[in-house]
Formats: structure tokens, sequence, C-alpha cells
């Protein structure tokens, strides 16, 4: 709740431009700074930050004391998501100065908004002391989310500092995937009996400054905290105050349990336009509540692994990280590729005496591996989208089958009709047209197949269809287009 | 705000389970149903559904009644949302059967929810004046979000039916295209004054039923519906009611534009754990506002979107579409993939001459090719993350520029060098292993610095580098593979 409570000393300009320009603002501060700082001490840029901390103090003329202060108003002046983004913006010597300029209270609001990658940095430039600072300014659910980049020591500390209740609840938290609903949780949900007016509601509500951000229900439970309905308060409001509880309070929409995955409480939240969600244990206990801004982090973060995880990044890089860093994050993938790569390699090289015999074959050769392995990718995202949405059962897998498989070979008559009229023309040989049809359309229907089969594999052993499939796909499309071109090729034209 | 009406009537057990045992359940009742059916009529299954519903009322026996019943109760329980899912989950013939069965006057909410394909299949079963009936349960700018998929004489009809305020409404909301804010504002905005009692408000809020979903707070404005502030109805509820408006408002987190992006919107909702916020005109006149349930589903069709792209999906495909649906969903992308394949093979055809003397080229090249593919498709991925969030500006693209070209140099020299020691043990010949080596570092760096021009330059022309990216990357680096890899070839090796 600590982002209310601020809410007045900050700035609340238009939505569109203002964090671009905090940017640039902060950006411009920052180099008339160090111009100026560069005049007193030329080789500041090349010196280690530590360093520069230290002398910066010795060397610091008027001018760059004032815009310093400049740089410091208008940091705390700033949302801490907006400051986040700043901190992303920035390459790292920048960054870890502006980090160094932002006041110590508002380090772990701004720590739960960067992205892990940046994350890691700004927290390998902090003490222990400090981390266990921030830390304590969070509440339970929000440490969780930073425990798996704070160092053990610290959240040691932090642990044997939390009031009992709280410590808890961290342990609760933390128990979680992140892909689950307890992983989400918070425990700021507000509780009500129903045995009261609406009027002891008012009241018992009034004693707070502010409600917990996103508070649009309250929970209405017994004496043992099992739920019972949920009072929106926009019933509350409309409602007679001497009316009970009992009798305006509603089913809940959904419940949501702990070990659930967070991916079918997201759908749940898009479907019924929820704003919250009771989380209950098995004996229908209320331990939480999600608020739909972490399920728009939640699919907004998901959205982006998908199409990160496509392209082979392990995971979020930091558009700043090192070199190494990079390296790390890429290089699985790269070898992934380079195995199956081999592979089809060695399938063309099964073939060399062919090829030696009509060069015509090596150069046409990536054409049909190519259309193959483009149209098995459609097909795979087609299916593990439905898949995603649990709408292909069993029953229409056959259907499903019958007609991707179809499709291919109409593309592949299309297409592969273009391709070997182009041949044909080019090699002056009708026959190798021919083989260029019979090919392009066998291993369309091979990507067909293989398209559906993959993501329906991966799921029977519960893989991620999203993650593996594109991979494995290219690698039979290429493999396997060689294989069918070449080998045709041999057996017709090569005698 | 239909649904909040029936809130009551329909069934609420765990969000988990429901949506996916409620298909279950209907295609079992179907699957009963036609079985019945099927028995006293065998050739229904192939009989054209108009048919089919006409002899149905004649042959339906006492069991079949009872089915459909016991289906139409079981449809009648579950929210709109579910109906969707079910349709969309079912081939095109139960699709249609069971569209049929739901109520007519919840046509319209569940129009709103299917996909874009699905409901292009529901409207061509529906006449002119079902779809006007359907519309006309909607609000304004539920009916813009229909207009597209909906004929002009539906549309006119509908429109001529509309009281003059919602026809305005009608009109703005259409004018926007769907990534501007007012393609998602709705008009459900309540406004107060600032110079009355917390109490007259409250007073005011208790002649609704029901207040708009999603709504968390209210809109101060003054006689010409300028935006003073806005009065968050948790602040409400906590204030003292003798309290002035004007005292507890608050100025707005954002004000958004009709204009703006809707994807900056939804960063705004992101950052600032925004439920709604305002929408006004350049005189900062209120004209609406724009609530979290809208950006949810914005940002989860957006991301999908990303998906299909990617893989060269024109648009989100029902999995059940008829072949020629599919087929012109996906022909555009493999033309344009066989005209870059076919570049790649010419480029292959110019160095025929090499590869007839030292066949190993063939089997090697597309290794070469491959991985530079890949390398820079991951460089484009992180590139145009980082440029979709603004935070590449162009005083820090040289430090990338050096960054990846550097990754690029390294992993050439690692799996170049991987690749050569193979390809010198496998053909034996060393001068062979130190061209791979060669080939692969430089075709990684050219991907490396595609990688970071083609999106910027995307960019400056003001395309989406997330579309065309990956194409153009796969063509340069297929081609450029086959040529640096075959010229160094022959330059070294063929003599």
């Amino acid at each position: 709740m600590s982002e209310t409570v601020e809410a007045k000393e900050i700035e609340r300009p238009e939505a569109r431009e203002r964090v671009q320009d905090a940017l640039a603002e902060v950006s411009a501060l920052l180099r008339k700074h160090r111009l100026v700082e560069g005049l007193v001490h030329e080789q500041l840029e090349h010196a280690p930050l530590g360093d520069h901390m230290g002398r910066g103090e010795l060397i610091e003329s008027l001018v760059t004391k004032q815009n310093r202060a400049q740089l410091t108003r208008k940091l705390d002046r700033l949302h801490p998501a907006d400051i986040a983004y700043i901190l992303e913006a920035l390459p790292l010597d920048e960054r870890l100065y502006i980090w160094d300029m932002v006041r110590a209270g508002r380090d772990g609001e701004i720590l739960l908004e960067v992205s892990d990658a940046v994350r890691e940095s700004l927290i390998s430039s902090m003490d222990t002391e400090e981390l266990v600072a921030a830390a304590e300014t969070l509440d339970a659910e929000e440490i969780a989310d930073l425990a798996p980049d704070l160092p053990q020591e610290v959240m040691d500390d932090v642990f044997s500092g939390l009031p009992l209740e709280e410590r808890e609840q961290l342990r609760a938290a933390m128990s979680f995937e992140d892909d689950m609903v307890g992983a989400l949780m918070d425990f700021e949900d507000l509780q009500v009996r129903p045995d009261v007016t609406l009027e002891v509601v008012l009241r018992y509500l009034r004693r707070f400054d502010e409600l917990p951000s996103q508070t649009d229900q309250l929970f209405v439970v017994d004496r043992d905290e099992k739920l019972l309905g949920i009072l929106p308060v926009n019933r509350l409001i409309v409602s007679e105050p001497d009316t009970l509880v009992a009798s305006v309070m509603q089913p809940p929409v959904v419940k949501l349990m702990q070990h659930e995955k967070a991916g079918d409480a997201a759908s749940a939240f898009e479907r019924y336009d929820l704003v919250s969600a009771p989380v209950v244990d098995t004996n229908d206990k209320l331990v939480g509540r999600v608020t739909v801004d972490e399920i728009l982090d939640f699919v907004r973060e998901r959205g982006e692994e998908e199409m990160l995880a496509q392209a082979g990044l392990r995971e979020e890089e930091d558009v700043f990280a090192s070199v190494w860093k990079s390296f790390q994050n890429r290089w699985s993938w790269l070898a992934i590729n380079l195995v199956t790569a081999f592979i089809a390699s060695r399938v063309i090289g099964a073939f060399e005496g062919s090829i030696a015999k009509l060069v015509a074959l090596a150069a046409l050769m990536p054409i049909v591996a190519g259309i193959g392995g483009n149209s098995g990718n459609q097909t795979i995202t087609m299916i593990v989208r439905a898949v995603a949405l649990g709408q292909v059962t069993r029953e229409h897998a056959r259907k499903l089958f019958r007609k991707e498989i179809i499709v291919a070979a109409i593309n592949g008559v299309v297409w592969g009709g273009v391709m070997g009229v182009v041949a044909t023309l080019l090699y002056k040989d009708v026959m190798l047209g021919l083989v260029m049809v019979l090919a392009m359309t066998l291993n369309l229907m091979l990507a067909a197949l293989m398209g559906v089969l993959i993501p329906m594999t991966l799921l029977r052993f519960e893989r991620d269809p999203a993650v593996g499939s594109s991979v494995l796909i290219t690698a039979v499309t290429d493999s396997g287009g060689f294989f069918i071109f070449l080998g045709l090729a041999t057996l017709i034209l090569i005698r």
C-alpha cells in the first residue's frame, strides 16, 4: 500500500508523454552533470563507479552540486514504476549512478518494478544492510517476489526481522512456483461477517485511511474464516445502510486455489472481467486474494516469455547486459540448432554422389526444406494456441489432422507447381521439375503431420508445447526435406 | 451492464474446472442427442443444417426432446464468455447447432466474446433481423466492436434505431482504429460536481440498482464537463459524509486521449495499477473512460497477434475453419518465403562450379546459413522488445551495435570452431575447416549487424518492427551465408 500514501507528492501529468519525457529529462541532466564533472576531472567516464563517487565529493563544483540537487528532486517526484523504466533504459554506469541517488526508502518498491535482468545489476551494487533495509519496506508477498534474487544472508536477516504472521505469509508465498496462483496472491483481503449491517461495515472501513488498492469487494466469512460470499463495494454503496450483509452478499464469481495454474486464473479474470478474486484452501477457508494488476503483469510477462522462447533466448535480456551475460543467455539455443543442422548436413552428405552428378540439386534443396519449416511452424502455432485454450479434444484431433494434411497438399501442389515450372525452365529438365513438385508436396505433408503430432505429444508428456515445438519441427522438415528431395532425385534422375 | 443483472441466475462453481467441464458436458449431451436422432434418421449427420432443423421438429422422439431441453437448460445457466468458449471448441456443424439453441436475447453478448474467426461463422448463419435484434441488446461501444463483421444493411438498421446520444457515441467509437484508446473506451463514466458533499454523491449513487462494472472512481467535472479530478470510490467510503467532493478529490493518475495508442494506455494501466482511467479531449473535456478488463483483453490479443505474425499467419485461425479459409490465411507468408528461398537458391546456383568440384560444400552450407538465421532472430527479438518499450534511444544505438557484434564474433569463434574441427575430421581437410570457421563467424556478424539495423530501419519508416523483421533477417542470413561460405571456399579451396 506504500504507493497510495505517496500519491499526493507525485507528479501526475498525461500518461503518454510522462515517462518518455522523464527519461529524456533525466538523461539530459545526467549528461550536463557529467560534462561539468568531466571538465574538472577528465577521465571521469573511464573511472570505476565507486572511485568516481569517492572523488565526486571532493571535486564537486557549485554547478555540479546544483545539477545533482535538480536530479534528486526530479527522481523524488517520479512514480517508482517510472524510475524503474528509466533505470532499464540507461547503460550500466549511468544506471548505477542514478540508483545511488534514489532515496533509500524507495529502493524496495523500485526493485519490485524493474525487469529481472536489471534487478540483478542493481542488487549486486548493494550491500547486505541496504538490501535488508529495502526488503523491510515491503509486504510479505512482495518480499517473496524479490526472494529468488536476494542473497541467502539477506533473506535470513529479513526473515528474522518479520512479525510472526508475516513470516508465515512469506513462507507460504515463497513455496509457490511463479506460474501458480499462490505466487500472485496478496493478503490484503478485507473480511466481514454476514450477520452485521452495512452501516457497521462502513464504520469499520472508515477506520482505514485508505482501503488496500484494487479493493472492489469485501469477503464475507464465518467464524472459521470459511468463505461464504462476497460483498462488492459498489453494492455496499447503493444499498440501504441498515441491510444485513447476508442479504446483499453474492456467491463469488470464482474461487481460486493456491496451487492452481496462474494462467487459468488469468483466463477467469479475462472471461468474467474481474478486479479481484478470493483464494481459498481445500476447506474453503479464505487465505488471500488475487488482484487484476498482478494478472495484467502476469499476462504481459508470459506473452513476452513466449516471444523470447520462440527466438531461443533463455530469459529477458537487459539490453545493456555484458557480452558474457548475453552469450550465456543465447548459447544453448544456438548449440541445439547446430546439432539439428549437423544432422541435416549428414543427410545431404549421404547423397553427395547424386549431387556430384547433378549440381542443380544443391541449389534447389534449401527451397524444399525451407517451405516445410515455414508451413510446419504455421500449423504448430495454430495448434499450440488452440491446445492452450483447451479447445482441442482428442475426438477432434482426427478431424484436425485431416484438414491440415489437405491444406498442406494444396499448398504443395500450388507452390510446388510454381517452383517445378521455374526449375524446369532454369535447368531445362522436366523430370527435375517433377521431382521438385513431388518433394515439396511430400515435405509439406510431413510438416503438417509433425505440426499436429509434435505439440500433441509434448502435451501428452506434460511438457509446454510452446517451447520445444519450433526447434523440433524445423529439425524434422530440414532433414526430412533434404532426404525426400535428394532421395527422389536419386531414384528418378540419377542412374 | 447486462451481465450483472443476470449474476444471480448463473452458476458460479470454481474457475479451474467450470468451463472445461461445461464443454465436456455439452459435448456429451450433443453426442447423446445426435445418437438418438441418428437412430431415427440415419443420414442426419450428412444432411445440411437447415434441412435437419426442419425435419427435426417432425421426427423428434420423446427422448430427443428431453435431451434438447437438458442442453438448453445447461446453456441458459452458462456465462456468455463460457458459451463463447464452447462454440469455439466445436466443429462447425455442432457449433451452429448449439448457436441455434442459445436464447436470442444473449446472442449479442456472446458475439462480443467469441474470436473474430468464429464470430464470422456465427454471423453468416444469422439473417438481418436476428443480427439487428442481437445488436440492439448492446451498448454503443459494444456495437462498434461488432461493426466490422456486420453487413452494411444491419448496421444501417441498428443505427437508425438508436437514440441520438448513443448514435453519436457509436459514430465516435467506430471512427477509431483497433489500436487506439478510442476503440477501448466506454461511456459509463459517472460524473459528479466538486461543490457537493459526499452525502449527496452517495444519495445520487443509491439511485442506481448497480454501478457500472469496474467503477473504482467517479470523475469530478465542472459545468462544461471539464475534468477537474477523480473521486476514488474507496475514498468516498472512508471519508466523512459531510466533506465536500472538492476537498477529497485527487488529480487523475493519468488522462488518456482518444487518439493515443492503446499500447501506451496499457503500459500506463500496468505501471500504475489502474482499474479505470478517464479519457479527455484536447480541451480536457471528459468524453469517456477505459477500464482494465478492456486493457487485459487488448494485451492478451496483441500478444497473440504477435505470435501469429511471427509464424506467418495473417490472423487468428478458427481451428475448424474450412480448408480454403486456412489456405487464404497462410499462403502469403509461404509465397514470401518462397521468393527469399529462391534468391538464396540462385546464390548457390552461381557457385555450382565450385560445388561440382567439392561436393562437401553442399553438405556444409546449410549449417552456415542456419546458425546465422537463429542468431539474427535472437538479436532482433531483443531489440524489438527494447524498442517497443521506448528504451533504445539513438545515443545508445552505437553501444548496442558494438555489443551485438562482439557477442556474434564470440559465438562465431566458439561454434565456428566446433564445426571447423568436425568438418576437418569428416572431410580430412584442414583448409575446409578453416573456411567453415571464417564463414560462420562472418555470417554471425552479418546477422548481428542486420539484427540491429532491420528493426531500427523499419522503425524509422514507422513500420511495426515485430512483423517483417523475421522474414528479412532470414532472407539476409540465408543468401548471405551461402554467398560468404561458397565465396570463401571458391577463393581459398578451388583453383
